[in-house]
């Protein structure tokens, strides 16, 4: 991956304690701790080498008790997620992953930050996204916020505003499994089916399904994040096109788990982040992903030239996605 | 500045808000104003054009009770300081900004976000660093967590490893004048010395005199975050040399604002942003500065061949700089 010199400090204040801090006593032996597993780290900013073309640029955050329970997945999870997500949103554009910069907010004397930076480091490396840089800050509640810069190696990013009618949808895999993985850990029963917990402690960013899906002539791309009802209004909105799904694709297990035919789960329980885009050519997506070895995507619909339309088979497609309460 | 075509969203879940939110109601609303004002704003991931050579990333975030009162400082401060000290943090490299992806955590239906963004905003528009992304999320405390990109123009960066024996200390500005800016903003005198307060308020990003001190051939540079006692330390031990301080330039009114000389807030105080560099040809220097119409820097010492030598005056160097409680 792209070589990194010398990286990254903060501002220190009261309470502020940056990856690079070089006198450590009491509480900065932690932090000579993580030094040593981020070798990148160390000085104002990190500098970084780039391939050529655009950068991609995304951050997200997670927040305790709105975001995930550390009494549902470990803290583990946590960190893996949070690099997680951000590197779904550079595979949201036909892109790869290069650098994160990780700022853990929290009290930070009882988390155990070792353990969240395993599960950063283990999504670093299975992402191939080193952290260069970040920040760790004292503050009432954990919150993990992470940058990410992606590469489109010279291609033009797949945007979600670039579908038009009679391109056919595509989802990357089925979906529900993070809701059902959810219900499952919330009523106790995450060891009835493993990969379902799993696939919602620590979800996988489709970076090489978005690199297939932008050489297959994607035109419109975006990872299923808020539900499939949801992020599939926000591609037909930026686009300007209607939608029409014939099916939705339900994960094994799934059913099940929620107890009923999966479908809210897939439509509304979100973070399931496969990719969901749009494309002209069948043909080409299947070669694409063959091509890749990856498994084929699964057509779910088309979009149609009635902007208004939002389709389910025979009725009108369910309004759905995580609802947003602040 | 850099192109911006199309810009980011995150990875939305219950609580969380990208600021490219589609379907706006209710609170979203807000949203809406937001990205009216964020046009780079609206796809996953930001795609920017870059000038060639290696990219700086540097990450920092600041936290309501811990980093800031709001009590004392306006939010839209806070807004201009979260962005500042990460510009900073690219000065301090001997770079200029490009980009800001801007995260926000906090109790979002009472946080006054049009506020917090006009701070941001001024900030990015005075260091020329636009904002193409971020997230908005629901969390139990205000957390601005800021990542920014940089560039060298295919200049190499100044560490703080350089520095060589006989080289000459150099700092931009006067110090102390943040540290006395609180002290007057906590006893309710602010407004007798409204500069000292502003500097507190609103720090400066000294990202033209990063790039004269780089061209004049700085051989180790930092930002004076913590205070210069503590500061001038992390280069020492990066670059292996000693430190020996002939002075510390205390900035006008601080003295009178502390009730004592002004040193320890100087040396102590932190938040300055001033930038710390060693250089071999004080010569250069003051050409460098001038030709780029810069006030001066000032000679504050030199380094040593002693690594182990902290001194101030005829004594040793005090240890200081902000206390990191976790």
């Amino acid at each position: 991956m792209t070589p990194c010199t010398k990286p990254p400090k903060s501002s220190p204040k009261v309470g502020t304690a940056n990856l690079s801090e070089a006198s450590l006593t009491g509480e900065f032996a932690l932090i000579a701790r993580l030094r040593a597993r981020l070798p990148a780290i160390g000085d104002d900013a990190a500098v970084v080498a780039l391939p050529p073309g655009d950068l991609l640029l995304t951050a997200d955050a997670v927040v305790s008790g709105v975001h995930f329970d550390l009494d549902l997945v470990g803290i583990d999870d946590v960190g893996w997620k949070a690099l997680a997500v951000n590197v779904s949103d550079v595979a949201a554009m036909g892109g790869r992953p290069l650098h994160a910069l990780v700022t853990v907010a929290g009290p930070l004397a009882t988390v155990d930050l070792d353990a969240l930076y395993d599960g950063v480091l283990a999504a670093a490396e299975v992402f191939a996204c080193p952290v260069v840089g970040g920040d760790l800050v004292a503050a009432p509640v954990l919150i993990v916020s992470v940058a990410v810069t992606g590469t489109l190696d010279g291609s033009a990013p797949v945007l979600r505003s670039g579908a038009a009618p009679g391109d056919v949808l595509f989802v990357t895999g089925p979906l529900g499994s993070s809701a059902a993985g959810l219900e499952l850990l919330r009523t106790g029963r995450g060891s009835e089916a493993p990969d379902l917990a799993l696939a919602h402690r620590r979800p996988r960013a489709r970076v090489a399904e978005g690199r297939a899906a932008r050489t297959a002539g994607a035109t419109a791309m975006i990872d299923l994040s808020d539900g499939l009802a949801s992020d599939v209004r926000h591609i037909a909105e930026a686009s300007g096109v209607g939608v029409a799904l014939d099916r939705v694709p339900v994960a094994v297990g799934v059913a099940r788990a929620t107890g009923d035919d999966g479908v809210a789960a897939a439509l509304g329980g979100g973070e399931d982040y496969e990719l969901l885009f749009a494309a002209p050519d069948p043909g080409r997506v299947e070669d694409a992903f063959s091509a890749a070895g990856l498994t084929r995507p699964l057509a779910i619909g088309r979009c149609t030239a009635d902007a208004g339309e939002r389709r389910l088979a025979d009725g009108d497609l369910p309004e759905g996605g995580w609802e947003h309460t602040w």
